[in-house]
C-alpha cells in the first residue's frame, strides 16, 4: 500500500515541478492548482460577456457567486458588462456546470476543472462549491494588453490537498463587527479557504446573544455581541461562499466573561468575577463538580448549537491552569470521589460530559490539544496548537492522528505572532511524518489563527492578509509547491486583489499615519513604516498588562505589519549584492540608503506631537546609519571612528522603539561587516 | 413683534461677529457655536482622565456616547486612558449632567453649555442629546503642544438654529450596507446633524423586508435589502446618537420595483414591470383608482411603520409624470367620477387617502414638494426640493410655510450634483424672506440629499463628506457665520477627523487609483485626480442610460471628488497673484505648473491598460499647457504661435474626459489672459 502511495506521490511531484518551472512565473494563481496546462489562446473580456449555470442551483450559491464575479470583473477592468446576472441561455461566454449541491462537510467535494479558450470558458465541478472555486481561479487569470482585458488560455484540473482549510478569528479579545467578518469571508473564499472558526467567547467577552441567559450579553459583552439573527446571517453568508462555520465556546477556562454574568458557576467562592481588560491566562474557571454547570452548558448549547449547522463544535478547553480548582475543597472532594487523579483527568471528565451533551445535539466535540488525554474518547477532534514554539518536538497533530483522533493543525500558523509569510509558508502540516492511509485521513487540515489581543477592526485585515493567502496555498496545493521567491511574486498580485473585496490592509496604514501626523504630509512616516515591523511573538504586550482591550491601537506599530515592504526588498538586494557583487543591486541599495538618510529631517518637519516625537530616536538612528553606510560604499573607505559609531548605532537600533523593530537591521549588520572587511582604513 | 426680533438679531450678529473675528481663526469648531468665550486655560489629557454622568441615563445615550468619546480620544492622542468607561464618582475630569431624556422629536431640546478650565470639564444640558452635542464639541477642542494633549479652555453656550438638520441617503439606486449607514450616522452626529432620512424604495429597488408581501424582497431587491431586525438596529443606533430616522416609501411614482413584484397594482395593463437598471424618471406608477392599491399600502404601512418610532413618514410623491395614468381608461373614468380635473388632483386624492392611513398609525405624512396642491391638507409636511436649479425663482419652502405647512428644505443641498462646498454653504434656508413668527416656526430645517445613481459603498463617503459638514454648520449655526475662507480652514481639520469614525472618503481614493493602475505607483494618477472633478449637475449619466446600477464605479471619475484639493489651492493662489502680484503666490503657482508639466511622462510609465490609456489626452494636454504657462511666466514672453497653441489646448481641455472636468481650467484661462496682456511679443 505504501509503495503505491509513493509512486503516486512521485507522479504528482513530477507534474507539479514541471508546471511550476514553466507556468508559475507566468500566472499569478494562489493557491497554485494541482494541474495546469496552457493552450496559447485567450478569451476576450468585453461588454458582451455572459454567464450561465447548468445544474440545479438549489442553494443559489452559483448564482450569488456569478453575480459577485460579474461585479468584481467589471470593477477591476472598467468594462461595462451589459448583462449583470447569469442567464438561462447555454451559449454564454462562461458556462458553469455541476452535478450536486454541496452539504458543506468534511466529506464534501471541491474539485473543478476550468477550460479557457478563445471561444468560451467552461467550469465543471462535482458540486456547486467546486464551481465557486473555479470562478475564483478564473478571476486570478484576468490579464490585459493594449487592446483590452482577457482571460489567459489554460486548462486546469484542481482539488484541495486538505479538506479542512481554515481561518480562526477571535472576536472576544476585540469584538469584530459583522462587516469585518463578511469581508474576510469573501477574502477567504478568494483563496479557497473553507472553514471559518469563530472564537466567540473568552475572558474578555461573551459575544453571542442568549435569550435563555441574557446576562451573558448584558454583563459579559460590554454591549458588543452578535444577535442570533446576525449569527444566522453570517453562517448563511459563509455557506453561500462554500465556507463552513465552526463556533467555539471556550470552557472551562477562559471563563472570566461568563462568570462575570453567572458567578455561581465559578470554582472560587467570593471571587469578584469581572470581564477581563488585560490579556493573558487567567484563573476564573467553570466548576466541574457542580451539576448546575452542566445544566447551564446543556441549556446554552441547546439554544446556541442550532444556529450553527456544522457538525463540529469547538469547546476550547485550553490553558486551564487549575488554580481555582486546587483552591476549592469541594472540587478536591469531587476528584477523590470520582477517582480523578489530577486536574487533567478532571477536565477530561468535564469534556466527556460535554461530549454527551453535544452528541445529543448531533455535534462532534472539538477542542484544543489540552483535551488530548488518555481517557478522551476518539470521537473528539483534536485541534493542535502546540508545537516547536511551545517546546514540543513536533506538533500534537501527528500524535493525535496516530492515536485515532481526527485532528486539525494550527501550530505554525499563529499569524498574531507577527512572523514573516515565509515562516508560515514553509510549515507543512504533515512534514515528513510517515502515516498509514487511515492516519492521513484523520488529519483533516489546518487553520491560521487570528487571536485579537492586539487587533481592532481598523488593523485586523493587515494582520490576516496577505500572509493568510500564502498559508491557504499551503493547505490547498501540493506539498512541493514551496518556492519562496515565486510565492512572493504571486502574493504581490493577490495582495492587491484582496483590496477589491474590501480588505483594508493597504488603505488603513495611511489612515493611522494621518492620525499620528495630525494630517500633515505622511511620507516620512510611511518611509519609516516600510522598514519597521511590530515586535514579534507576543513581546508587544508583555505579560498582557501593557495594553488593555480599550487601549489605543492607532499607534505607529499598528500602521506597521509583518513583511515590511521595503525591508523585504532591501534584504533581497543585500543578499544578491553580497553573493555576487551585483552592481544593479548596489545601485538599489544606495537609493534606499539615500532615502533613509534624509528621513529624519523629513520627519522633523511634522514632528510636533507626543506620538511623532516618540519616534525621533529610531528615525534619527536610521538616518545616521544609512548615511554612514551610503558614504562608506560611495567612498570605499571607513574609519575606525565611524566603524565604532556604526556599531553603536546598530546596538541602539537593536532595541525596539514604540513596539516596532527595525526589519533591515540584519542587512545593515551584513553591510557594516562587508564595509569593515573591505573598506576599513587605519 | 418684528422689531423685537430685529433687535435680538442685531445682538446675535454683533456677538457672533466678535467671536468670529477672534476665535474662528483659533479653533476648528464645526458647526460654529452660538456663543464662545475663551479663558486662557486648558485641561490636560492624560491617562487619569475620567468621565461621570449625572442625570438618569435611562436610554443609555450618554453612557454610550461617553464610551465612544473615550475610545476616540485615546485613538486620536495615543493616550492610554486608564478607566475606559464612565464612573459614578462625581469628582471626575469630565462631568456630564442633564435634566431629562430626549424623546427625539421636532420639539426636542439640544442646547448645552461646555466649560473647560484647568481643573475640569463641565457639560450641562437640558436633555441627554444636548449632552451628546457638547461631547462632540469637546472632541473638536483637542489640541497638543510639546508636553502633550489638552482641551482648549473655553466656555460655550450653544443651541441649533433649526430643529431639523438632516441627511438623506438613497439606498434604492445603490444599496448601502448597514456599516455604511452606521459610520455615516456617526459622522452626522459629529457635526450635530439630527435627522437621517432613509430613502428606502425607488424604481431600482425595494430595500425593506416585508413578511406580508415577501415578493418585495424576493423580486424587487436583487437580494439587497434590510431585514426588519436590521432596520430596528439602525434606528436604535441612530437614537443612541440623538438622530431621528425618517423612512421614505416613494409612491405613487418611482414604483418600478414594487410593480415588478406586484404588477396588479400598476396603472398600465400588460406592461412588463421590471426592477429598473438605469437612472431617470420612469413611467410605472401605482394605480390610484383601485381600492386594492390602498389596501396594499395600508397593510404594508401597518407592518413597516412600527419599525420607525418617529412621527414623520415620507411618502415621496415626486416626479410622477402621469403617462400611465393618461393611458388608462379606468383611471380617466375614476377622475371624472371624483371630479378630479387633472393628474395633480388625482395624486392629491391619493395623498389624502394615504394621510388618513398614516394618521391611524400616528404618523404625519411628508412628501416632496409636488404634493403641495391647493387641496392638500396643512397637516402634510412639504419637503422642498425644487428651487432655482429647477427654474423656480425661489424654493417652494417659503411658499409652503406661508400656506400653513410645516416644511423642510433640500433645494440647494443636492450633494449628488457634485458642486463645491462653497456653493452649498452659501445657500441659506430662509435667505431674506420676511416671515411671521408662526411661518418661521413651520420651517423646520433642511436636509442634504445623497441620491445614489452614481455612488456605491466604495465612493459614497467621498460624495457626502466633507461637504456635508459645512452644510451641517449652515443648519446649526447663526446665519452670519458665513466666511468662506474661515469655513475652508476649519473644514480641513474636520475633514480629517471624519476618518476616525470610519468615513472612507480619503482612503478609498487610493484604492480606486491602485485598481486603475494595476497596483503600480499611483502618484501620477493622484496628481491628476487632485485637479479633476467629476462632471457636475447630472451630466455624468446623461439621460440616465450611460450607467446601469451594476456598471463599474471604480473609474477615474470615482476617485475624483468635488472641491479637488490642489485645484482649490491653486485657484486661491491665482486669485491672490492676479489681485496684487503676490510673489509668494507666484512661486507656489510655478511649483504646481512644474509638477503638472512632468505628469504626462510620469503617467506614461504606468500607462498600460485601457483605463489609464483613456486618460492620456487629458494628462498630455495638462502637461503641455502647464509647461507653456510656466515657461511664459519664467521668461516673461509668449509668442503668438504659443498663444494660439495655448488657446487650442484650453479649448480641448474644456471638453470633459472620462467623466471628469479640469477644475483648474478657469485659472489657466486667467493666467493665459494675464500672459497675453503682459508678455505677448510680436
Amino acid at each position: 500500500m505504501k509503495k503505491i502511495i509513493l509512486i503516486l506521490f512521485i507522479g504528482i511531484f513530477h507534474q507539479n515541478f514541471f508546471s511550476q518551472e514553466n507556468l508559475e512565473k507566468k500566472y499569478n494563481l494562489m493557491p497554485w492548482p494541482q494541474e495546469i496546462v496552457e493552450n496559447n489562446s485567450s478569451f476576450k473580456i468585453d461588454e458582451k460577456l455572459t454567464i450561465s449555470i447548468s445544474g440545479d442551483d438549489l442553494k443559489k450559491r452559483a448564482t450569488n457567486a456569478s453575480i459577485k464575479f460579474l461585479r468584481r470583473l467589471a470593477n477591476r477592468t472598467g468594462v461595462f458588462i451589459d448583462v449583470g446576472f447569469p442567464i438561462k441561455d447555454k451559449k454564454t461566454s462562461i458556462v458553469i456546470s455541476f452535478d450536486t449541491v454541496s452539504n458543506l462537510s468534511t466529506e464534501s467535494d471541491e474539485t473543478y476543472s476550468l477550460d479557457i479558450n478563445a471561444s468560451n470558458v467552461l467550469i465543471k465541478a462535482t458540486t456547486d462549491v467546486g464551481a465557486l472555486r473555479g470562478l475564483e481561479t478564473l478571476l486570478q487569470l484576468v490579464n490585459f494588453n493594449n487592446s483590452g482585458y482577457y482571460f489567459e488560455g489554460v486548462s486546469i484540473k484542481d482539488s484541495p490537498r486538505f479538506v479542512w482549510r481554515g481561518l480562526m478569528i477571535d472576536v472576544a479579545r476585540h469584538f469584530q463587527p459583522i462587516e469585518v467578518l463578511k469581508r474576510n469571508l469573501d477574502a477567504m473564499a478568494s483563496v479557497k479557504l473553507n472553514v471559518f472558526h469563530w472564537h466567540l467567547t473568552d475572558d474578555q467577552g461573551f459575544r453571542v446573544e442568549s435569550k435563555v441567559y441574557p446576562k451573558l450579553q448584558k454583563i459579559a459583552a460590554d454591549g458588543l455581541y452578535y444577535t442570533q439573527n446576525q449569527i444566522k446571517d453570517v453562517v448563511k453568508y459563509a455557506s453561500n461562499l462554500g465556507i463552513r462555520v465552526i463556533p467555539e465556546f471556550d470552557v472551562p477556562g477562559h471563563a472570566s466573561a461568563i462568570l462575570s454574568a453567572y458567578p455561581q458557576l465559578g470554582s472560587k467562592d467570593d471571587y469578584s468575577y469581572k470581564v477581563e481588560r488585560f490579556s493573558g491566562v487567567f484563573d476564573p474557571t467553570l466548576n466541574p463538580s457542580k451539576e448546575v454547570t452542566y445544566l447551564f452548558l446543556e441549556t446554552l448549547f441547546n439554544e446556541i448549537a442550532p444556529l450553527f449547522p456544522d457538525e463540529y463544535f469547538h469547546i476550547g478547553g485550553d490553558e486551564n491552569e487549575g488554580k481555582h480548582w486546587d483552591s476549592n475543597t469541594e472540587i478536591q472532594k469531587f476528584k477523590k470521589k470520582h477517582n480523578l487523579k489530577n486536574n487533567h483527568e478532571l477536565q477530561t471528565y468535564f469534556n466527556i460530559r460535554l461530549e454527551k451533551i453535544l452528541k445529543k445535539l448531533g455535534k462532534k466535540l472539538m477542542g484544543w490539544d489540552e483535551i488530548l488525554t488518555p481517557s478522551t474518547p476518539t470521537t473528539a477532534v483534536i485541534h493542535s496548537w502546540r508545537g516547536k514554539h511551545e517546546g514540543l518536538k513536533q506538533s500534537t497533530l501527528i500524535e493525535a492522528a496516530k492515536k485515532g483522533y481526527q485532528t486539525v493543525l494550527s501550530a505554525g500558523y499563529y499569524i498574531d505572532r507577527m512572523l514573516s509569510v515565509e515562516h508560515h509558508y514553509l510549515v507543512d502540516p504533515i512534514g515528513n511524518a510517515i502515516l498509514t492511509k487511515d492516519e492521513r485521513k484523520r488529519i483533516l487540515g489546518a487553520e491560521a489563527t487570528m487571536w485579537s489581543e492586539l487587533v481592532t477592526p481598523l488593523t485586523i485585515d493587515s494582520r490576516i492578509w496577505p500572509r493568510t493567502a500564502a498559508i491557504a496555498e499551503r493547505f490547498w496545493s501540493a506539498k512541493e509547491v514551496n518556492d519562496l521567491k515565486n510565492m512572493q511574486k504571486r502574493l504581490k498580485v493577490i495582495n492587491f486583489q484582496l483590496e477589491e473585496l474590501g480588505i483594508t490592509h493597504i488603505r488603513n496604514k495611511d489612515v493611522i499615519l494621518r492620525n499620528i501626523s495630525n494630517h500633515q504630509n505622511i511620507e516620512a512616516l510611511k518611509t519609516l513604516s516600510k522598514i519597521c515591523e511590530p515586535i514579534k511573538i507576543y513581546s508587544r504586550n508583555k505579560g498582557g498588562t501593557e495594553y488593555k482591550t480599550f487601549s489605543p491601537f492607532t499607534l505607529f506599530a499598528d500602521a506597521c505589519s509583518a513583511d515590511a515592504e521595503d525591508a523585504v526588498n532591501f534584504n533581497n538586494q543585500i543578499d544578491l549584492f553580497l553573493k555576487n557583487r551585483d552592481r544593479n543591486s548596489l545601485s538599489k541599495i544606495t537609493n534606499y540608503l539615500k532615502n533613509w538618510s534624509t528621513n529624519y529631517s523629513d520627519l522633523q518637519k511634522i514632528n510636533q506631537n507626543p506620538i511623532t516625537k516618540s519616534l525621533e530616536p529610531l528615525s534619527k538612528n536610521v538616518s545616521q546609519i544609512s548615511n554612514l553606510i551610503q558614504t562608506t560604499l560611495q567612498n570605499q573607505r571607513i574609519s575606525k571612528v565611524n566603524l565604532k559609531k556604526a556599531d553603536n548605532l546598530l546596538k541602539e537600533l537593536k532595541e525596539p522603539c514604540q513596539d516596532v523593530e527595525l526589519a533591515i537591521l540584519g542587512s545593515l549588520n551584513k553591510l557594516i561587516n562587508f564595509c569593515k572587511s573591505k573598506y576599513l582604513i587605519n
